[in-house]
């Protein structure tokens, strides 16, 4: 069974089936209620595809099969391993169905090893007061901000529309003998342009580069060990966005013992806040 | 089988042995591996335990039988259901056990239901290049500000001593017409004292107010659906930190739908900071 126009999601990919998003996403059921799917190739990066479309895989096998109107309220992911090219599967169990709030475990599998295990928690969600506390930063319009180049640099990165407003990446010789901010402020969009959903608003959680890169100005074998999403926007409000470019303000604590710390803020049309994120990552050295 | 003397956690409880944290947290493994506990009643909140003695709880499982060294990285825990009181039961299982990096799963179940899940990022940390980017806001220190008092209040709130320098508890007896900062910032120790260990570290992390009390003014049906924990402390920062109360930093992004979030740092001696944590917690309206 084809699972792109058979789940609950917000929008489906009919006007772009060939996006190349769509299908680093597509998964097929089989009897048992398995999943399957490939790492793709148009996402690889160093080792493995990119994180963010490994999340938007598991995020998407775990809102299969979920009554109408659930949305997603948070994500995490633990990468446990570089996914190899070819095929993967995915197992999906519910923890606890409760009325308006259920909790999901999945486990991505190639072969007889685990790859990438995501917790999910998925709601009915309902209008109520609403305090959006955080403040988009005030920034040119995308359009007036250079794109990255990116072609003929790793395939997930010409997957992306990245202009860096702050703190962009500029690769050293050397690394800083004064360790730099973490932060970095930028406008990112699906390349080509595509309807946001809340699959490729988890993977967008996922594009911000390195923070130990930025702050050491060299790159250092490194990789997300787990990422958090927690989801802001409705339904309604990524309709509203479409595939209008979303802004992500990231940052970082703190760094030590291989290991440091990222925590990042999706911004939409009208300063709207739709996700935020933080995540682990190792480092070497 | 006895744990508390057992697992290779960096601080037993040998000096105190009836420290509520430590019956809180005691566990037992049976013959098939399964671990065994209670819902502490010195802890208790409104529906079930207090939040950061079930992450404890589920840490605890997963840091044992782990190699000599080992410390965690991140914990994400889902609360799917209140705890009842009484016995409940931990299963552990490994997910991916790298060289360095393990990925462990945790589930906490009372009866045939599980109430609560727990990914864990365990590893062990070598001497890296380190850079701490966020600083601790200065305050007065612990001792000249002044405590909460909690004597007869929900015994959770009784088993920490609670100094906040900023955005305090102020219950209403209607919600503000205008919707407040969802900021505090406090000093928090275990009550009476107790040396900081991994597993306290996770449970301070549960310890700040419901945010939608603190912009609303007044309670309403909440609790916390998934809390993450970024431990940033080494084994020898919290033998370094000892009893001494740490410093809690606390706000939120938004508020919509049922769900706000919490983003809250906990600081050490000398302004170290020990771990970051977020958050996704429902209220009802």
């Amino acid at each position: 069974m084809r699972l792109r126009q058979s789940i609950p999601l917000n929008r489906v990919a009919d006007e772009m089936p060939d996006h190349p998003f769509d299908t680093a996403v597509a998964l097929t059921r089989d009897d048992a209620g398995r999943y399957h799917g490939s790492a793709p190739q148009a996402y690889w990066n160093m080792a493995g595809p990119f994180g963010g479309t490994t999340a938007a895989a598991l995020l998407r096998a775990a809102l299969s099969d979920q009554p109408e109107g659930i949305e997603p309220v948070a994500l995490t992911v633990n990468y446990c391993a570089a996914l190899a090219p070819g095929a993967f599967a995915i197992d999906v169990r519910t923890a606890r169905a409760g009325k308006s709030v259920r909790h999901v475990g999945v486990e991505m599998w190639q072969g007889d090893g685990i790859v990438a295990t995501a917790s999910v928690v998925l709601a009915l969600r309902r209008d109520t007061w609403a305090h959006q506390v955080a403040t988009m930063p005030e920034v040119p319009p995308s359009d007036a901000v250079a794109s990255l180049p990116t072609d003929g640099r790793l395939p997930w990165l010409q997957r992306y529309d990245f202009r860096f407003v702050r703190g962009p990446w500029r690769p050293q010789t050397q690394a800083y003998d004064t360790l730099q901010s973490a932060h970095s402020t930028l406008w990112v969009s699906d390349k080509p342009p595509r309807p946001l959903d809340f699959l490729s608003l988890a993977a967008l959680c996922d594009v911000f580069f390195v923070r130990a890169f930025h702050v050491r100005g060299t790159m250092v074998p490194a990789g997300t060990v787990t990422m958090t999403v927690h989801f802001h926007a409705s339904t309604a409000d990524l309709a509203a966005q479409g595939a209008a470019p979303v802004l992500g303000t990231v940052d970082a604590h703190t760094f030590s013992r291989n290991f440091g710390d990222q925590i990042a803020q999706v911004w939409g049309r009208n300063g709207r806040l739709l996700a935020t994120t933080t995540q682990m990552t190792w480092f070497k050295q």
